[in-house]
């Protein structure tokens, strides 16, 4: 290990317990809750086994009126949630770390949908976030119920096993709902000055360490400030006053920024540099007496020494870092640091909770959320069965480099990743020129380093295959990973039979503009956007911040819905509203011309027509896969003179199948490599799925089971 | 039974199997699927009992790659789904009844986020309703392996004991999308011609045949056309052909109308009377030799019986209907049409699939989706312990309407309900005014007369009550129900503290117009819409159907969002952009002035202010609570003077404990009845949750449990 790295395996103690180490995985979304507790458990014993020293759930619902269904949270509503809670503390004290749980009351916030009940809030003003959530104004039994339900819960968290209870602000959750005169607007005790605001929290705090004893640490995670001005928390005049007034009964503070919109908070790459909190966590630290904790995105071990050394915090929290690569810190420990697999800050993560129930993934971590139900570990791999195999992949991208490593790792023969361009990352060599992707190469550069390290494995650059050529190749398995490409006919979800026949000199592609550099002329771009994700928004960002006049036209309802997700939209939105970009929402093209765009009202018919005029029109309706290799190979060539030139299987992956987000394609690449040796591995093994089993009853049924 | 409706009760034959009535619940999501087995299947049992004759499953996915979670369907995977909906199956067999499933491949719209595979399409052009669904051109090959795929899904149905296999179009799933030239754009023998597009359906239907033999009988539930024009489904050119050429290998049809946006079919009785598609169903009726069903929202048993004696089907076919009265096909049976719950046609039972994942609810029926996790049945009900009380309930809008009818079927002493209104109803009294409500007022029809036949409950209309006077009316148990009203202030998600501090001529409630007949000055109304359900679009329609120029302004990113979710929105948005409503979103008013309103972006900074001229401003920002007589009641009398006073319990239900919607009051007003003689009834009780439970580890932690 770097000697300079050493401060960051001191242990540590808060209260009564002791971290191993200055590593602590803060409360994350999984969508694993207490619905699977074996994926919960697998997913955080993993992170556990690779070093960090405190391990937190999710955030957890203590009450069925604290109900986020669909967004799936932990709950500790009953003596079954602390039965499917407490495997994940025991797998992680199995490891030596410590296991956290953090409670969640939610105020104005929660849907009910499942539980059907009422929320409780400081004041009956109904949430920001959340459409049709009722929610009443607590009275003094109210919040004596409530005060009520934190000391259950941390009473059945004990239960479980955990180590640490964070008494959550909840990314305004009811305790910073109380601390918040956004959300408060009481006139008794509990309201007004910043003393009473923070009454509420103080006593959840006092009654609870009442409740639990000395046997378990308690942390506070609050925002160092909402971000809303004088309306919100502010940092001076309510939180450092808070933690004076609390200090003594809080072992740990967990700090973080923002509010309900929590990309302040897990900040994209997009947007915001690692460490963006410090100057506000460095506040706290001063004010207080206990250990501080706080996130940044940190993936650099010299960085995380640093703010340690510097006072600004006394443990590195982590919640994206510790997804892309859960052995960050025994990678750190082992002198390895070029092995961590960066977190890339494309919350693609976050986008599967915000769905509301879709497991975790992650585009650097193919392995994320898949510990239990696939039984995949970041770094440990089977030899295949058919190692004795040469495996040719045509296409260096994200599914490419990803299935070649993999590969590597299970010890096949010979793996030869051939691309034509010079360096390897398919797609992201030009997607990652849009505003703010820096990060995203650390894809790429993740895989170079360890495909560099794979003595089994070589990358073949500059050299385009032909399918036959292939096919001759000499190995025995062929992947197409060839990647698509952005329909050049405007073909889409809502333009079915495409926009153009031929693409004149005013049409462009995002690959015309980033990957091969033309020039967009005139002064005013038309873009029109049937994606929704991010590659509109972006060439709208780059052309307008190049002087264009942008106007994106979408048939879609907002700009880049799907951002929505992944918590950029609100500074996606705010940048171009700045940059003066026109948004076009609900409107759908029918042709494109020289001069412009024809379209009209997504709730009009299409009679309906207004033009947009427009020295340039630029294409992001969809992607279409690049199939012409494996097509040929499949087609044209066929089985039998394939099993003669010695190729007894092809397979494909990636965007070349379907296109999609990247963490999809480095999964379906790790996916055929995990199962090459399955017995059909183009098609994937079934996952284990946790749920409930009827007892199947005695059946006389003909044809039916009857076991 | 009236013998005009006895044509309902006679059997009829499709393929092997025998309905024993024309009452035929077709396919509706739940929410349940296969993994709340018990949910679904007490859910669709209580149906069995109140008489409907076949009873189908939710669409049901036969495959991994066919993975639409988080939106909820059953699943045919393997034989544990098979297990668990056995029991679906067994207990709707034990009421008399035959069991369906409806087999559903996605195309291109399964979004696979749960599984992470890439669906199989006629051609690769994406969704037009999901973002990020992958999906691939199928080969010839990809069709002969979906082909398996429903093959092995039909044997798995036969397994789990179904009678009856629907092979479904799927509102544009994979085999309509076959059928339609807006989904194939193959040039192969699977797209082009009516017959080629129609290929792989009866492939499909052959094959199927074939495996599961002759003791199953084969639906097929199709679009009668897709409202797309030329682009989609035709009846003449695509549908009529297809029936004909499928008619001997197929035992029933069943008949909708629409696509994907399924509000065409599942029709909000907001913009659609009973019964749309039956004109289409007509002219399929008139082509086959084989028993035709369709739905059409039908609730009148004379409309029912007539459609059957005009030969337009054979069979009623009922989803929502058949949740708002599961004992509607009894009820008709025994002569008591009067005690139909009607489906009012909100579309909220909808919403809560379309949300993805929380349970079915209906405004009608309060035990919709109780069935299992609370064990409530919508026809019976316990005598309750306490019965020797009496209860005044203050307020006859839903939920003390709803209360009132529960605690007199508990077999209360006396329930009088007491409103200061000549007639019950509360706000729905005024709120069905707005364009196309006026389904909605069978919430209110349905309890008057059930009111009226119960013998313990009197309503005493026209009598306005005091906090003081409620106490001394004699009643043991006093229960608010007083409902909400439209905050005055103009207080709401983004005006926390308000818009006005006084209400000037020129401002207005939703009350001002609906209920006190105000009239609305000059020609251009803004309404401040930050509800987003359908009151401020409600509005919108009205005042300009009146002549007004309308803008509503919203700081949410469409029209009306809520109403995606109950199918409302398309026709919503339609119908406004005709009547020229000009709608501004994303903005956030700041100010209300005499002469207009000032907002800003919601993505610029509150110094970026816009002024939106008006002569009158229509404020729905959201609903506050009429807590007076139950805060009397609890802060200034107080329990010892109320029990001196004879009052034993205080309780309050609906919208004075937090607005919400309809289904929610009624729901609240339903749950306090039925638990009014638990140990707490202002707390409902837990309701049983289907879920994994992990075995415990035995412990030795301090405090732990160890059984």
């Amino acid at each position: 290990m770097d000697p300079r790295h050493s401060i960051l395996f001191e242990p540590i103690t808060i209260g009564p317990k002791t971290i191993p180490n200055r590593f602590l995985q803060t409360p994350h979304c999984t969508s694993f809750g207490t619905t699977k507790p074996r994926s919960q458990a697998h997913h955080r014993k993993v992170k556990a086994e690779g070093g960090w020293g405190l391990i937190f759930t999710e955030e957890c619902s203590i009450h069925p009126e604290a109900d986020q269904f669909p967004f799936v949270l932990a709950r500790l509503w009953d003596d079954e949630d602390v039965a499917n809670l407490s495997l994940m503390c025991d797998m992680v004290h199995d490891e030596g770390s410590l296991a956290g749980i953090e409670l969640w009351y939610g105020g104005v916030n929660p849907l009910n949908m499942e539980s059907r009940g009422v929320s409780r809030a400081p004041s009956q003003i109904v949430s920001d976030v959340y459409s049709m959530a009722p929610c009443l104004e607590m009275d003094l039994s109210d919040i004596e119920l409530v005060q009520g339900f934190y000391v259950d819960a941390a009473l059945r968290s004990r239960d479980a096993g955990f180590d640490v209870i964070c008494l959550y602000g909840g990314h305004e959750g009811l305790l910073e709902q109380f601390l918040s005169p956004y959300f408060n607007k009481r006139t008794d005790g509990y309201g007004g000055s910043p003393e009473n605001r923070a009454r509420m929290w103080r006593e959840v705090i006092e009654k609870v360490r009442a409740a639990v004893g000395s046997d378990m640490a308690i942390s506070v995670r609050l925002s160092a400030d909402s971000l809303r001005g004088d309306e919100g928390i502010l940092l001076e005049r309510d939180v450092l006053p808070f933690v004076r007034a609390c200090d003594d009964i809080v072992d740990l503070w967990d700090v973080y920024l923002g509010g309900v919109d929590w990309g302040d908070d897990a900040t994209p790459s997009r947007f915001f540099r690692s460490g963006r909190a410090l100057e506000y966590v460095k506040r706290i630290k001063e004010t207080t007496r206990k250990p501080v904790v706080a996130v940044g995105r940190f993936t650099d071990p010299g960085a995380m020494a640093q703010i340690i050394k510097e006072g600004v915090v006394d443990i590195v929290g982590a919640a994206r870092p510790t997804i892309a690569d859960p052995f960050l810190p025994a990678k750190i420990k082992e002198g390895r640091p070029e092995d961590i697999r960066e977190c890339i800050g494309c919350n693609i993560c976050i986008s599967r909770f915000e769905h509301g129930g879709p497991p975790i993934i992650c585009t650097q971590n193919a392995t994320a959320g898949e510990e239990y139900r696939r039984g995949w570990h970041p770094e440990k791999f089977d030899r295949a069965t058919n190692a004795d195999s040469d495996v040719l992949i045509l296409g260096a991208g994200p599914a490419g480099m990803e299935c070649a490593r993999v590969l590597g790792e299970r010890g096949m023969r010979n793996v030869h990743l051939v691309d034509s361009e010079p360096e390897m990352g398919g797609h992201l060599r030009w997607l990652t020129k849009l505003p703010g992707l820096n990060e995203w190469n650390r894809v790429t550069d993740y895989r170079m380093v360890q495909l560099e390290k794979l003595k089994n494995v070589e990358f073949i650059p500059n050299t385009r295959l032909s399918a036959a050529e292939a096919a001759d190749y000499g190995a025995g398995i062929v992947i197409a990973a060839t990647g698509s490409h952005w329909s050049e006919a405007g073909l889409g979800p809502v333009t079915r039979n495409g926009l153009i026949t031929s693409k004149g000199p005013s049409v462009f592609t995002p690959e015309d503009i980033l990957k091969h550099g033309r020039e967009v002329p005139g002064s005013h771009v038309t873009i029109i956007d049937q994606d929704g994700y991010h590659v509109g928004a972006g060439l709208a960002d780059l052309l307008s911040s190049r002087g264009k006049k942008v106007t994106l036209l979408t048939h879609l309802s907002e700009l880049a819905p799907y951002t929505n997700y992944t918590l950029e939209a609100n500074f996606l939105r705010r940048k171009l509203h700045k940059q003066g970009v026109k948004i076009v929402t609900s409107t759908v093209p029918v042709s494109v011309t020289d001069d412009g765009v024809q379209a009209h009202s997504a709730y009009a018919n299409s009679d309906d027509l207004q033009f947009y005029p427009s020295d340039a029109v630029v294409l992001v309706t969809q992607r279409v896969s690049d199939t012409s290799i494996y097509r040929t190979l499949q087609d044209e060539i066929g089985s039998v003179q394939l099993l003669e030139d010695g190729v007894e299987s092809v397979y494909r992956i990636g965007d070349c199948v379907a296109p999609r987000i990247i963490a999809e394609s480095v999964f379906d690449g790790h996916r055929l490599a995990r199962e090459i040796d399955s017995p059909n591995p183009a098609i994937a093994l079934p996952y284990r799925r946790e749920r409930l089993v009827e007892l199947r009853l005695e059946r006389t049924r003909p044809g039916a089971l009857t076991s």
